[in-house]
């Protein structure tokens, strides 16, 4: 029987090649993270992350190209934010037409070095090729204080979860093309609270806290009405929809009450659940206040 | 006027590309090489590389897929090799379609897999996402000794010319797809001669031995009769076809001559002419003994 990728989904597809993947000596983490962990010879790690898009597929022609560049270099900077690192080299790959027009690609390198240069990451270099779609690669690197590395799978049941911002809504807003990264917040987090798992939304809060559950080996039990959203936003696409690049994180009791009484606090952060031990399984509090399950369905890129 | 990135050709444009990227401290070399060196807080730099590639420009869906992921690993492997260092952690991100069969992707790791597997290369992460086109990205990283880094700038007048093998017929015979990348020759030649500029041969040799003269500021006389081609290969195509993946490098004439005088040596090296002031341009003695000026043309990916 032949299988397609379709039928098997993205996350098994990822879990087969890890398992059968080159390996080497200096990985601290590889696959499965928001970005890998690599031992370099200093007392900081290294963080290597990379994202695609492709035209048709994460971005149309009629999108102002500035913004892509701008996505295609800010989807990494929040893989790395969420791993409590900072960025700091990259290179992109460009897949072209030749006779798109220069103005075009200008301002797709526009887009990516403005982000680039707020966030201090150099553009080292790079490859470009013929394609009838635009396909833009980025391969980013970080580096992140030795031990301070914050991984999907630390969370603890009792321990708190928190995000960074108000979700849903991020495909209509456009804000899936144009968002900051929460470095700064995350940064701010490591340095102070020492949050013990972290995951940036890419595919969906539910899908992504799955991650971390399912990763950290726990369960959750979440509040609809402590989850911000974006105006006119139903819970399901606030759950479901992905992109928002907002971080999830969580925190020891004692962490969540530092933070939640630190004044003054440069940034707002909400908590929306707890932690619970795994056989509980991931569940909401609806709006009328009874618990369901909760199946992560997320963003299916297959 | 509006100008088209056909126009303007792929080398023009990658100077364009670099004069207004985004910088950092810690950058000793970005775009314009094989790839970049990096300041890590150790005694080794870090080398940063990345290459795309696309269905219907680099391979077709009749071809062997493990033979494509091969060529995407290898690819960068050789351009690692040809900075004088040695390869480490690669990140693949893949962009196929829903209705692809898994054993095709699998077949495409597998290839990977095994030829990082034998350069020691561990694949540490990636991103999947979907696409009509089949497109693949590899970003690779790797080490190299503090100083010992090999650009295409360091050629000097005086200085020979050398081939890691024969070159030309790349794309009929297959080897485009599956060739070796000359590492271990990268690495003996640093370890005992300290090569001036080196470079791989993607573009072809016209086109790639122009970027050392170009980044060198230097000229150079090749000899067509010294220049080892693979049989029936007319010496046009083994100028310009490209993707032999073969190395191109400059020794001193003492090492030139320890180069050719080396018993037992473990590979074999083809002087193929020598290094001359910028001001006499770049030529060839051709086969009847007549020199003639060489205008790179080399693979034009626009």
């Amino acid at each position: 029987m032949v299988q397609r990728l379709k039928d098997l989904g993205e996350f098994e597809f990822i879990r087969r090649i890890a398992r059968t993947v080159s390996k080497r000596e200096g990985t601290l983490l590889g696959i499965g993270d928001d970005a890998a962990v690599l031992r370099s010879s200093t007392k900081d790690d290294l963080l290597f992350t990379t994202d695609m898009l492709i035209e048709g597929v994460h971005f149309t022609r009629q999108m102002d190209p500035q913004d892509i560049g701008h996505k295609a270099i800010a989807c990494s900077i929040s893989d790395v934010a969420a791993m409590g690192g900072r960025p700091t080299f990259a290179v992109v790959s460009i897949g072209v037409s030749a006779k798109l027009n220069m103005q075009y690609v200008q301002r797709l390198y526009d887009g990516m070095n403005r982000i680039a240069r707020r966030f201090r990451v150099g553009i080292v270099g790079g490859d470009t090729v013929r394609s009838s779609q635009i396909v833009i690669n980025v391969a980013l690197l970080g580096t992140v204080k030795r031990g301070q590395v914050i991984k999907r799978s630390g969370a603890k049941a009792g321990e708190h979860i928190f995000l960074t911002g108000a979700i849903g809504g991020s495909f209509q807003s456009g804000w899936h093309l144009t968002f900051t990264p929460r470095l700064k917040e995350a940064q701010y987090l490591v340095r102070k609270f020492h949050p013990t798992a972290m995951i940036d939304i890419s595919d969906g809060l539910a899908a992504d806290l799955g991650h971390i559950l399912e990763q950290s080996h726990v369960g959750a039990v979440i509040d609809a009405k402590s989850i911000p959203r974006l105006p006119k936003v139903s819970l399901q696409a606030a759950l479901d929809e992905g992109e928002d690049f907002e971080l999830i994180f969580t925190l020891s009791p004692q962490s969540s009450k530092r933070l939640l009484s630190f004044r003054p606090s440069p940034y707002r952060f909400y908590k929306i659940g707890e932690i619970t031990p795994s056989c509980e399984g991931f569940q909401l509090v609806d709006e009328r206040g009874k618990k369901q399950r909760i199946e992560p369905q997320g963003y299916r890129h297959f």
